[in-house]
């Protein structure tokens, strides 16, 4: 890719920019709206759905760097949707997920910026302003900085699902015809884990767990997180095998045989 | 009490000394032993109970310290147990609650550092070294330090549970018994969020949620935690109103009419 330390220099001084409305939000006063579907049952995740200040500002100032930086590129972000998303180089936004951990003051949200070149994920950051970290990937490698200093990271060997640590965001994110299917691949599991978002599928590209499985979620959901799973080393597609883009139910898997094996697991249940 | 702050400046220290082995070994390579009970059935949260050299490590540092600097002092700690529990002051000791988080690479851990005087929390600390954060509260009152800066803390107006947000480490936590009334109380709130350890009862103390319930803890779970929740506003006792000082089920609240509430919901069911 042309350009490749520009983009990079550019995630950076994009998550530098969103950092500053998200942090103002975080555990602050702020006004929340539902833009959740009120007609939800009480017990699904998706009832839910919180929209903050910082949220929308920090998407804004985004949007205006990439219109001003990149006047040619697309963006699909989560707040103000897609501008131009035929273009070759499309920048996809979601400014706080996790917005749910963010409303109740846990630092486990992230600002997701990803690249996607012919619509196919080519570069991705995950930045937690509050703790300081920033997760980095190509597709080749990926980067963390953080409290731990800075270097490569690369997912772990896990080749037996008994062994494996999974994480979801939480079990309500699947539907009924879902929720059997990832409760047998739990069940089978060594540890699983909820509340995770974006900082799930960063903490398996940082060799820490194996498995991340989650159901409905969008394009700005994981066209970031796509470059930094593959870049160290795992697999990210839908439940089918698919490629994770355009959202949907998503598997990422640190090891590649783990990731065949569960895919087989969910086809099975299914069928 | 007398030495308060003597007291206050001993508690950062046990932090400073627990959080150089805890640090050492999060996100890194270690050995996790099992002391978890492996007759429990698959979906019990209680059959993986993860231990590191980490958890021992902590530990050790601050008993020596103790030892060294209160003699006469007594303490209960997570890892190796009780000594002289029957003295005035007891310090009570978890070196790192939340280990399945720190396994994960998650850090919603923390060091948690309770004294007793007769029987009775009267300070506590939640230290959570990898983001940087402390939590420390004497039952009147209530603290902050961390990326936010520094500051006292308070717990939030919820009068009402239908307004409520909700922390439980994990739905696994409860049995049989337990289940349905946590159940019950989960339907009511406006969200609920898991895996969140002693962080949930800091950001309950810091007004960013208003309930954390959960069951089966121990008194190093708790001791460090009433004096910060009761610091900020809140409260903290078992499902049945009693002292949380020992453990078992336990329910905090933000809001002081709001607890009076949980508990007649969680007894109406029980009847």
């Amino acid at each position: 890719m042309n350009n490749y330390h520009d983009y990079i220099s550019f995630l950076h001084r994009l998550a530098d920019a969103a950092g500053t409305p998200a942090l103002e939000g975080f555990r602050a006063s702020i006004h929340v709206d539902n833009k959740g579907r009120a007609d939800a049952p009480a017990d699904d995740a998706r009832r839910y759905d919180p929209v903050t200040d910082a949220d929308r500002g920090a998407e804004r100032v985004m949007r205006d760097l990439i219109e001003a930086t990149y006047p040619d590129h697309g963006i699909i972000g989560e707040e103000y949707g897609a501008l131009n998303r035929e273009a070759e180089h499309v920048w996809v936004l979601d400014p706080i997920d996790g917005t749910r951990s963010f409303i109740a003051g846990v630092p486990l949200w992230g600002t997701l910026i990803g690249l996607m070149r012919e619509g196919r994920p080519t570069l991705g950051m995950m930045a937690q302003p509050y703790i300081g970290e920033r997760f980095f990937g190509d597709g080749q490698k990926a980067h963390y900085r953080g409290p731990h200093g800075e270097g490569a990271i690369k997912t772990r060997a896990c080749p037996d699902l008994s062994d494996a640590i999974l994480f979801t965001t939480t079990p309500g994110l699947f539907n009924a015809e879902e929720r059997p299917l990832y409760d047998a691949v739990e069940h089978k599991v060594r540890l699983a884990r909820y509340g995770t978002d974006c900082y799930g599928y960063c903490m398996l590209a940082a060799g820490q767990v194996d498995l991340v499985i989650e159901a409905g979620l969008e394009t700005y959901d994981v066209a970031a997180l796509v470059p930094i799973v593959e870049g160290a080393g795992g697999v990210m597609t839908t439940w089918t095998g698919a490629p994770a883009t355009d959202g949907g139910r998503i598997v990422a898997s640190g090891d590649p045989a783990l990731h065949e094996q569960v895919l087989r697991d969910l086809a099975l249940c299914r069928s």
